[in-house]
């Protein structure tokens, strides 16, 4: 949502891609659409792709999201290649609409340590894309964006209020209770807490555990 | 299918991945499970994913397939960034189960000048791939294999021949003819009937126009 909102600051037509992956957390389709409409973008796709048929993560198999805070190394939560997928097809759509801007909110600070968060898969992946394309290999630019990239949460968290978005429309939770209500305990939820807490900014998120 | 063929005569496990992008020659749906079963496949996931929603290109959207022969510069069959998506979606399966080497069979001697050929593309992504995966950034290795990449077409006649394959089994056509017939003049079937007849091998497809 505050990358959303950063692109549009900086005078960019919002075109925006959501992956509906089968996810666990597939109520965040529905916080995605919220947005769009609020950040008033100009078109939103929502593309079907079931990462299920691979699995491998807790988010995408019968696999148990971690509710004990943080720990050493890539938890079960990272999803294999995801984000490489989702830049490719950001890149794709991009390609066939003639743009050349692409905006990810990946966050490499207050994050869970994805290897597909950090600035070199970034970068790494701008220069793969001039490669992989007909715009790039004819000599056109194109341009990966990560305005959260080097910011803690609770920056995020004040941006957002800085840009009038509802932190409340948005959503983080990995693994969302019955009536809506985030767990409160996944990695995703104590950092969003952590951040918000930190910003002193209402999180606007409905908790069914207490922080 | 001669890639196939080639890993699993290098001794590799094959685990086929067939995209479903809602392509205009989606008959070749049908001819990839023909060679997942006579390859011996361990594994074939036939993956929906609909680039129609993106369209820019002749295969996936409503833009003629040219039929005058090769021209000069990446033509209108060229479908944005179609093969990083692929190659990210085989690295996102193979890494879910525990694999780390991808094949893919692109070739860029006889080929219509797709960016998404190219080795820099082949080799660029391999490089990335180390960076944007858990397996890759603990220093597992990461292999991408493009056996075709520098064999001429006439080769990999010769190639699925040796393989005891059936060319027939395999499909090239971009815009099929009503009756699962092959058009016989887009780029594909062009480059493909020169290919069979350069190497003196029968080519096993039915096309609708004489060469």
């Amino acid at each position: 949502m505050v990358c959303a909102g950063l692109a549009r600051e900086r005078g960019f037509r919002v075109a925006a891609l959501t992956i509906d992956y089968n996810q666990r957390h597939r109520i965040e389709l529905e916080a995605a659409k919220r947005i769009a409409q609020t950040i008033g973008a100009a078109s939103h796709v929502i593309l079907p792709l079931d990462l299920r048929l691979f699995g491998g993560s807790a988010l995408t198999a019968a696999i148990d999201v971690p509710k004990d805070g943080l720990g050493e190394g890539i938890p079960v939560t990272y999803v294999p290649a995801r984000n490489l997928v989702f830049l490719s097809l950001a890149l794709a759509w991009a390609e066939a609409a003639g743009s050349s801007d692409l905006f990810i909110g990946v966050n490499a600070l207050d994050y869970s340590g994805y290897p597909d968060c950090r600035p070199e898969f970034v970068s790494g992946f701008e220069s793969l894309a001039r490669v992989a394309t007909k715009i790039g290999s004819e000599g056109g630019k194109v341009r990966v964006h990560a305005p959260l990239q080097h910011l803690k949460k609770s920056e995020i968290a004040r941006e957002a209020a800085r840009l009038g978005l509802d932190p409340g429309a948005s959503w983080s939770c990995y693994d969302p209770l019955p009536g809506g209500l985030a767990c409160g305990v996944c990695d995703s939820c104590r950092l969003r807490r952590a951040g918000f807490d930190e910003a002193g900014i209402e999180d606007g998120t409905q908790y069914g555990a207490p922080s």
